[in-house]
């Protein structure tokens, strides 16, 4: 159950991160994750880049997947270059070195109760 | 990171329009969205046809996607040539002459706590 | 925008229609819906079979989906030859003479405030 | 409608058990599901392996889905090696002797209002 499985390259056409929240922090604070796993014996590198309506793409931001393990990561948390503005449409498009398989999903507390989606992001390549 | 990703054609079959809302305008009117992403370098030409239940398919409708950019185009703001009836299933395809990536959402605020879903759309060719 | 456009066969692995409801009749009932678009010039003969946990798959309900349009499908209404039960986890298998494009939702309102999913269905063959 | 339809391995790349929940046990309890349909005439053996963020995979827990028959399996009911822990991120490989359909839902009950997310797996191999 080791080998590597998924693609190198992954898009997210919906990103939105809302602005508010309701409810115990953390948990409940509004946020966006790409869930990623890698099944394989070897670390994944992964490169994520932020698209925007009216402005250059931001990134890469990096992050690690360790080998057999999965990375829920939240966009509220990268920071690096630069942190994902709340309440503004974005997408992102996720690169790795070796193969992954990664999901969306988007926890929206703006009102007292939650609501959720989520799917899976569309296969690039390889 | 630029090179063009996607598909040319998207089928999106769920469609529907909640006629009422709840909550703040704007941000919480009931609503759906095409989210799209032209993530090459050219700018991506985008015609929207939307079918019906009981008569013709209505568009094109036409927007423009620039290079490098994400545009999340609510379904609800369609006006030329007429606007998409509310509390009616529809659906739509969504055709470009440069490869884009499509993700559908709908956020329903009939009720007092809004409700969201998405799913990736269909990609039909190349 | 009149070609065929999808797959002669789907399936959809999640199926359970709640069996109680909060909110005004027929929008606001539980229900689980097939979103099914033929974007051809040929009617759509379409056969849905239902399967089950602990008996044999019950069907196949025929539905006719014209040249160009949608039609939303719910299982609530399917009764011939017998009603999808409430309550009861069930997947299904939705098959045409001619391409199509399917999509399920499920409206929840069980509860004071609804909750909604959608996916795409699972494309089986050509 | 009884050949075998689907893939041999499917990877979901989202998964965490709310560990509260409110309203009536049991259909409301916060959950994940695993939605598996065999539609074909043998016996499905599957094996499911979970991945966790810190430490090595998990299992296979093993499942039996009969012939022409739909298993819509809890992971909160999986406790063979050792149960999925709560409020804890982590995926899944799923992977059958015989080709299946695999959908993953989420009830997430915590607050008073139900919120639900649905998306097909992601499909690995033949």
């Amino acid at each position: 159950m080791t080998e590597p499985i998924g693609h190198h390259r992954w898009a997210i056409a919906e990103g939105y991160i809302p602005g508010s929240s309701t409810g115990p922090p953390e948990t409940m604070t509004s946020h966006e994750t790409a869930c990623i796993l890698n099944a394989g014996d070897a670390e994944a590198h992964v490169e994520i880049m932020a698209f925007f309506t009216d402005r250059e793409p931001v990134g890469p931001y990096r992050v690690t997947v360790p080998a057999r393990r999965t990375l829920h990561q939240r966009f509220n948390d990268l920071d690096d270059p630069a942190p994902i503005p709340r309440d503004t449409p974005y997408a992102s498009i996720i690169t790795s070195d070796v193969p992954i398989v990664v999901q969306h999903t988007r926890l929206d507390s703006r009102q007292a109760e939650n609501a959720l989606l989520s799917t899976i992001a569309f296969p690039v390549a390889g």
